[in-house]
């Protein structure tokens, strides 16, 4: 697969009555989807109809495990779970969609674990190692979705199990190719064209471009969009369109990653 | 496996820091467990916790799915669930236990469902078919605990998939072989020597006795008996000694019957 | 207060990140507003929110207490909790919002129950009754929204306490004055001026007009509108000025009520 | 009210069907309860339940409000969790059992914050700050039960309302009157008599004596004892019969703490 790169993004974040996203609009645009297993966001209803609808639109799905915090949308941050705990309550998301998946015939290909459990496991060897062991018990051949220069890109490596690099389209990055906090100004790109001028630059050059306009080397297997307010869609439809005015396919490279 | 029969019990009802039942004691006592997955009880710790006691002491194990309601442990009904939305309520917590059980290497070998949701699938075919559904897609391996004379052994049976038919120790029968409601006097046997002589009879004869005497034919494949309070525990325990006294094993027979 | 009517709406049934209902449009539009209080929505912050929100736009609030069934959004009907314990289901409800809205200086002066509780309460009158135990030992002074021609009526008027009769803007009604279930055609109307022009002569002559054109005289102190889709509001809009040009004000008349 | 102590522990911390304590053992020994308000423990019909005991064995009763974290049991922490939005968690859960307590006729009296709330505000001056306002807002005549030397006591006295100092009777003190960490050995006292002999020399130095034996002056209101094993209602006990025994009273002071 020659010039082909992923988008993916966060899909399901639905809850009961509750909507969350244009997940119809940002079906049409990425090629992976990162779908919210129960535990922050979705439930078994949510579950099994965001499947069915990646699966029409040819989209590949993976899990988005987060903590257990429904009412905090898995963003607390939760420093005392412990990691020996997180390994089942990851297992237990990646188990309940992979049965739903596997039932509409459209299995799960890869896990990106959500919210304060990714920040956390960004910085935490040991809590990043518990989704690394979570993955690999479920089924070793999903692709691990993991940020560069992080305690995630460490553990997946260490795991030996495939993984896929991501970068964020519309977040600004450091020197050392790590993410601008969002307390600093600038941390959020807000211009699509801006963006998406920079997503391409990216996956041409294999590097991400920081604040300061340095180049930081990296393997870029997806690019990470949000489909959560309109002017989120737009910008991921213009990375999009981009990429392919620049010669490039969207595609998932999971099959290829595992394989 | 000539004089065998099944003794099976509901574990890992705890939830949180929350204990339920004494799982030690009764683990000494059945040979499968039905593990509560997170929707009426239990939790990802508790399950992964559950699954390996039970694999310690040679406990076969399914998953014992039940309505999402915390809060009344499942056992309030909810007539107006759709039995299109129950398939994936059920196969939702399968395949979480699923994933747990097989990342401990005891994967599950039935499925049995809890309180109001079974209460409903006995007398509702829909609801019962929506449970052999989710158990069918999740595994069609897995064997259905049914019970006799009900819609969900009419369910099982029509799912051609394996069944397990299942008597209670310590409930009084009607003589068309269902069970005598909780409501009348009677409906529950609390003396654990009359209980352990009527699962003996029962088994022997392959019928159960009603509350008037009249025997029910019926196959049994497995008896359930409880561990939540120190009667119960009492109770099981005695139903196991005479079993083996009248020189039946106690032993899981799903492997034999899935084969 | 001569030619006045009150507009109420279901209001802060948002959780967590989930948003729902266009509360700031139907703030515009109504006179007061039945909050929900954490049960089926709601939850603290948004509480807090919805009272600010409500007290800047002078519209009044009162509580709306639904089954303890988050996911369900209190839709599903639970027929076997028992009277007995809903008394203090809805008192914890009713306590939890009196405090935040007291804290605000913007106090709650009424009740409606919510889903699956009110509709229950409408034909069952030992749960109509556990909601008005559960208002008259919390505030006595709390007025209680009831439909006509129902046991919540009769309840409200057996608890001595203050009632205020409500009305739906946009269902049908029976020729006993009763709602047209939504399973039948023609339930809802959805056309805004035939659902203005219709309230508008309910108000005028005293009596809901039936599906038939019959009128059933009716006292009626307040009319139910919805704020959930672009659609409901514009009705509720219609429905405020076809009142206000035939001359009537729209305002709480609970003050009056309790009096 | 000479010499008089009063006796606290946390009570009605069952959620559902899971039962958490010997909540009729502990209601014998103390004089002022914490009631669980259904955020980390409790629900409105355990809520009632406790409240009706308390009242019949004459034990006064307070709020005992925690993080929004029923799975973890509140001592999860949450350290992201803004102070501005904990004032309305705990107005919430204090209005929702005083509205319980008072349609029991037996009005609550005091508010002690539980586990991971109440460890963070010994230590986080806005998050006593807003916990102070809650009680404050709901009503400013409950007595604030703090810790001596924490961030908690600092904010109970700047509120200007009335407070009670707590001392724990089974938890070690470090020389500046702080406990010692749970970390450390010797944080712990298991032994009753050691622990009964302890109290009544720190209520009548008026200090309490740390792990080397350092006398730290501390006004003591009210001493904390616990209720969740046999061992620790067996060293509750011993508390109050040694402190009767040394001419004590143990008795609620609220209502003139209050006064």
């Amino acid at each position: 697969m020659g010039n082909s790169v992923d988008l993916n993004a966060d899909l399901g974040e639905s809850f009961g009555d509750w909507r969350m996203g244009d997940d119809e609009a940002i079906l049409k645009i990425v090629s992976s989807a990162n779908v919210a297993c129960g535990f922050h966001a979705g439930d078994p209803l949510i579950m099994a109809d965001t499947v069915k609808r990646a699966k029409a639109e040819g989209v590949a799905i993976g899990a988005h495990p987060g903590y257990r915090d429904l009412w905090g949308f898995g963003r607390r941050a939760l420093p005392g779970e412990k990691p020996a705990d997180l390994v089942w309550h990851v297992t237990y998301q990646i188990g309940a969609l992979a049965a739903i998946a596997a039932a509409l015939d459209h299995p799960i290909g890869h896990v990106k674990a959500h919210g304060a459990l990714s920040n956390r496991a960004m910085a935490d060897r040991p809590a990043a190692d518990a989704i690394g062991r979570a993955i690999t018990q479920t089924d070793p051949k999903l692709v691990w979705y993991v940020l560069p220069a992080t305690e995630l890109e460490a553990a997946a490596e260490a795991s030996g199990g495939p993984l896929a690099r991501e970068i964020f389209a519309d977040r600004a990055y450091e020197d050392d190719g790590s993410l601008v906090s969002r307390a600093k100004p600038g941390s959020v790109l807000h211009d699509a064209t801006v963006a998406a001028d920079r997503v391409l630059a990216m996956v041409e050059e294999g590097a991400v471009t920081s604040i300061n306009g340095v180049k930081v080397p990296v393997a870029i297997d997806t690019i990470c969009v949000h489909g959560d307010t309109p002017g989120a869609v737009a910008l991921a439809d213009r990375v999009r369109n981009r990429l392919e005015q620049g010669g490039w396919t969207v595609a998932c490279r999971n099959q290829s990653i595992a394989a």
